[in-house]
C-alpha cells in the first residue's frame, strides 16, 4: 500500500533499499542503477519537455514566415552578385541585430556575376504546325549566342551514355536535345533529380565534345507545364562552351513529338547571357555565444542566393528563415547554449559554392571547432527528418535522438548526403546534417519563375525550423560529440 | 566453400543439416525453424514486392489525379440532394464500369435537402468606422433569417462554458459570436479542429437556449483570411432553431476588435437558407469479388457529397478517386483478392451521415461480413499513416504490418478515430481504418470556396491511394483478421 502510493508521488526510483549484510553488494549494484536510471529517466523528460517548449515557441510565436514574406515579396530573387543579393545580405544581417543575437558579422566571399542579358527567344522550325515558340530558359553559367543566334538540327537522346553512342557523326553541328524525364517510381522527387540531373550539369560538355553547337535540357520536373527549369551546368575544361537552355517539360513533350514527325526540324536559340568579373558578397552571420564551450561552433544554415527567376521562397528563402528562427527561439526561450550556435545565410550556393567554400576555409583558420553543421536546403515543406553525412560514432549519437522525434511525426534519421554549402566542413570532421522536408511538391517550382511565396505553407515551414532547433538543442547537450 | 555457394545462390535456408543420432532432436527442431523461418521469410519477401508494385503502378500510371480533375471541374461541389450530387453518382458509377469492376450498383439514401437560397449577408454596425460587411457564410443545416433578417447587439464568447456562465441575462435577445481560435499548439491540426469545433456543432442550441437570436462561429481554421469556412450544426430537440453562421477569421479578429470600442455594436445577419423534405440518393459501389471468400468484404471509400462552396476537392473528391484507384490498381496488377473488395462513395457525409448509416444496415441485412473498412476524409495530402477503431488483437494485426510502409515514409498505425462513414460498422465487429494524411495545410481550404482541385498534387494524392491499396492487399493476406 505504501509502496503504491510513493509510486503514485513518483518518488520510489529514490527511495532507499533496505538492505541486510548478505545482500550487499547486489544491493548497492542495484542502488547505482536506480539513482543511474533515475538521472537518464530525468534528463530525457527534461529533453522532451525542452522539445516541446521549441516546436510550441516556433508555432505560436515563429517570425520565419513573416521574414520569409519580406525576403520574397521585398527583395525578390538574388542572384549571386545582384543588386538583390547585396540587398538581401544586408536585411538578413540588420533583421539578426534587431533579433539581439551576440554577434551578426559579414564574411567575404568573391562570387561568379552571372547575367541572363536580354530576351530569351527558342523555335521550333519547320513543323507541320509552323514554327513554334518554346518556353526555354539559360541554364546557369551558360554562355549566349548572342544577336545571330544558333539555328541547326535536334538531335535527341536521352542521356550522355546515348549521346556518346551516337558519336561526332550524329552529333556534330547540332543542336542536341537532352529528354531523359523524371523517373516517377523514386518515393522521393530528390532521388528522381539525383537520377536525371546529370544531363543538366555534365550534359552540355558531353554533347560539346562532340561538335554540337547548342544543347536544349528537358527541366528537372515531374510536373508537365510550361515553366522552364533553369540550373547550373558545368563546363569541362578544355571543352568548348556552347549555349544551354532548359525547356518547359510541355514543349520538351512537344519537341519530341515534332522531332517524330519525319521532316528536317530545326531549333532557333538567342540569348544573351555571359560570365562577367567576379565581385565581392558575403555570407552573413549571426551567432549565440556558446556559455561553456564557445570556440566549438554548431551552425544551421541556407544559401541566401536564388536564381533569377521567382522569388527563392522554396529555394532557399525557407532555410534562411529557419535557421535565423533556431537562434531565435533558443534567445527567446532562455536556452544558453554550450557551445556557440550560428545561423549562416551561405551566398551562392547556385552557382558556384563559393560561400561554403570560404566558411569552411574561415573556420580552419579561425581554428573554429565545427562540431555539427544543419544546411536547409530541400524547400521549406513538412519535417521528414535527418540525413546525416558523418563518422559512424557521430551518426550513432545523432540517431539516437530519433524518441525525441517521434511526437513530432518525424521518424527517419538517416545516412546520406547533407547539403552544398557545408560540406566543405567534411575534412574537419564535423557532423554534416540535412533537413529533409517531404518533398512531393519541390521539383515543381524549383528553379523557376514559381518559386514563389504563396507555396510556402506557414505551419510546415515553421515545423521544419523547430526540428532544426530541437536538433542543435539535443546535440548541444552531448557532451561527447 | 559449397555453403558460401548456397548462399549466393540463396539456397541455405532449404538445405538439410547432417544430422547424427545424439543430435536427431535438436536437429529436427532447427529444421521445423528453418523451413518456417524461410517461409515466413518468403512471404514477407512478395509482400514487400507488391506493396512496391502497387506503389509504381500509382506513381506511373496513377488515374486518380485525372478523374478527381473530372469531378471537381465538370461537376464541382456537390451537396446531397443537388443536382451535382446527381450527377457524381452516375459519374462515378460510369467510371467504376469503364474500368471494369466486377459489380458496380448504387445503393439508395434519402438524404436531407439543405439549400442556402439567397444572397448571404453580414454586417457589423455602429464601429468608429461605420457600417462594416463582413465575410459570412451560413452553417450546413441552418435555418435561414429571411427578407427581415436579424439585428441584434453581440456577446462575445470563448466556448460554450463561457456562455453559460453569461446566462440568460446576458444572452438573450442578443446575437451570441463564439470566437475561441484554433490553438496553434497542436502537432496536427486535426486536433486543433477537434479542441475548436465543439462551438460549431454544439454552440448554436447552447445560446438559443438562453434565447439569444442567432450565431456567429469564428472559422474552423489556423488561416487569418477571408474565406469563411461552412460546416455542420446540430440543432438540439425541444430548443428554437435560429440562424447561424460562420465568419472569416480575418472578420472574426474585426469583430471582436470592434466590440472593444466601447460602443454598442449591433451585427445585422440575413440569409434564406432552409431544410427541404429529404430526397432520394444513392451510395455508388464498385467491387472486385473475391476469389475466395467472396461474403468477407473490405471496405475502401471516401464521400462523394461535399459542401457548396468549392469543388469539395480534398473534402472529399480525394477520397473517393483513391478508393476508386485502389481497386483499379489490383485490377491492373492481376491481383485476385480472396475477400470482396469495395470502393463506396458514401453519400451524405457532410450534414448528415445517411449514406455511412444505410451502408452499415444493408451490410447487416445482406448479411456480409465486412472485416475491413478504410475511410479516406482527411484530405488528398502525403501519407502519414492509419489510425484504428478495432479490437485489441485487430489492432495488432494491422500494426503488424508497419515494416511493410517503412519504406515508403509511413511510421504511423496508432490507434484512433477512423471516419465518419464507416464508424456504424461498429457493432459488426469491423477493423475500422482511418487514412492519414499530413493535415497541415487541410484547415486552411476545408469547407471553404477555397477547397478546389489546384490544391492537390497529384503525387501526394496518389501516395495515398497507394498505401490504401497496399493495406488492402496486406490484410487480404492474413486469414485470421
Amino acid at each position: 500500500m505504501k509502496q503504491r502510493q510513493l509510486k503514485k508521488e513518483g518518488k520510489v526510483g529514490y527511495s532507499f533499499p533496505r538492505c541486510n549484510a548478505f545482500l550487499i553488494k547486489p544491493c548497492l549494484i542495484s542502488l547505482l542503477v536506480t539513482v543511474l536510471f533515475a538521472n537518464v529517466t530525468a534528463a530525457q523528460d527534461r529533453n522532451s519537455e525542452m522539445v516541446k517548449k521549441i516546436h510550441e515557441e516556433a508555432l505560436v510565436n515563429g517570425k520565419g514566415y513573416s521574414m520569409l514574406e519580406y525576403l520574397c515579396k521585398n527583395i525578390g530573387h538574388r542572384l549571386s552578385g545582384s543588386p538583390q543579393a547585396a540587398a538581401a545580405v544586408e536585411w538578413t544581417r540588420q533583421q539578426m541585430i534587431d533579433l539581439g543575437f551576440d554577434t551578426v558579422y559579414l564574411q567575404p566571399v568573391m562570387v561568379p556575376k552571372w547575367v541572363r542579358g536580354g530576351k530569351e527567344t527558342g523555335r521550333i522550325i519547320g513543323s507541320n504546325q509552323g514554327d513554334i515558340e518554346a518556353n526555354i530558359l539559360s541554364l546557369g553559367n551558360s554562355i549566349g549566342t548572342g544577336e545571330k543566334g544558333v539555328r541547326a538540327e535536334v538531335v535527341e537522346v536521352k542521356g550522355i551514355e546515348e549521346l556518346n553512342k551516337l558519336g561526332k557523326k550524329g552529333v556534330e553541328n547540332k543542336i542536341v536535345f537532352f529528354n531523359r524525364p523524371f523517373n516517377p517510381k523514386f518515393i522521393t522527387t530528390s532521388d528522381a533529380y539525383s537520377d536525371a540531373v546529370d544531363q543538366r550539369v555534365y550534359g552540355p560538355s558531353a554533347a560539346a565534345a562532340l561538335g554540337a553547337k547548342a544543347v536544349i535540357v528537358r527541366s528537372m520536373t515531374l510536373a508537365i507545364d510550361d515553366f522552364p527549369h533553369t540550373g547550373t551546368l558545368v563546363y569541362k575544361e578544355n571543352v568548348p562552351k556552347i549555349p544551354v537552355v532548359a525547356i518547359s517539360t510541355k514543349d520538351a513533350n512537344l519537341l519530341s513529338a515534332t522531332l517524330k514527325q519525319g521532316n528536317k526540324i530545326q531549333f532557333y536559340l538567342e540569348n544573351y547571357c555571359e560570365m562577367k568579373d567576379s565581385v565581392l558578397s558575403y555570407n552573413v552571420i549571426g551567432e549565440l555565444r556558446g556559455s561553456q564551450k564557445p570556440n566549438e561552433v554548431m551552425t544551421v544554415g541556407g544559401h541566401l542566393d536564388s536564381w533569377d527567376v521567382g522569388e527563392g521562397a522554396h529555394d532557399d528563402g525557407t532555410g534562411c528563415v529557419q535557421s535565423i528562427e533556431v537562434l531565435r527561439i533558443f534567445k527567446t526561450l532562455g536556452i544558453k547554449p554550450k557551445r556557440t550556435v550560428r545561423a549562416v545565410m551561405f551566398m551562392n550556393e547556385e552557382n558556384g559554392g563559393a560561400g561554403g567554400r570560404a566558411y569552411a576555409k574561415s573556420a580552419l583558420v579561425n581554428k573554429e571547432i565545427h562540431k555539427v553543421a544543419i544546411e536547409s536546403d530541400e524547400g521549406g515543406f513538412s519535417p521528414l527528418g535527418f540525413s546525416v553525412n558523418s563518422s559512424a560514432a557521430q551518426f550513432q549519437t545523432i540517431s539516437s535522438l530519433k524518441k525525441y522525434f517521434e511526437p513530432y511525426n518525424i521518424h527517419t534519421i538517416k545516412e546520406g548526403y547533407s547539403g552544398a554549402d557545408i560540406e566543405h566542413l567534411k575534412p574537419q570532421g564535423t557532423a554534416m546534417i540535412g533537413y529533409v522536408p517531404h518533398d512531393h511538391r519541390y521539383f515543381n517550382i524549383h528553379h523557376t519563375a514559381n518559386d514563389t511565396f504563396d507555396k510556402v505553407d506557414p505551419r510546415e515551414l515553421t515545423l521544419g525550423a523547430a526540428a532544426m532547433a530541437s536538433l542543435i538543442y539535443l546535440l548541444d547537450q552531448k557532451d561527447d560529440l
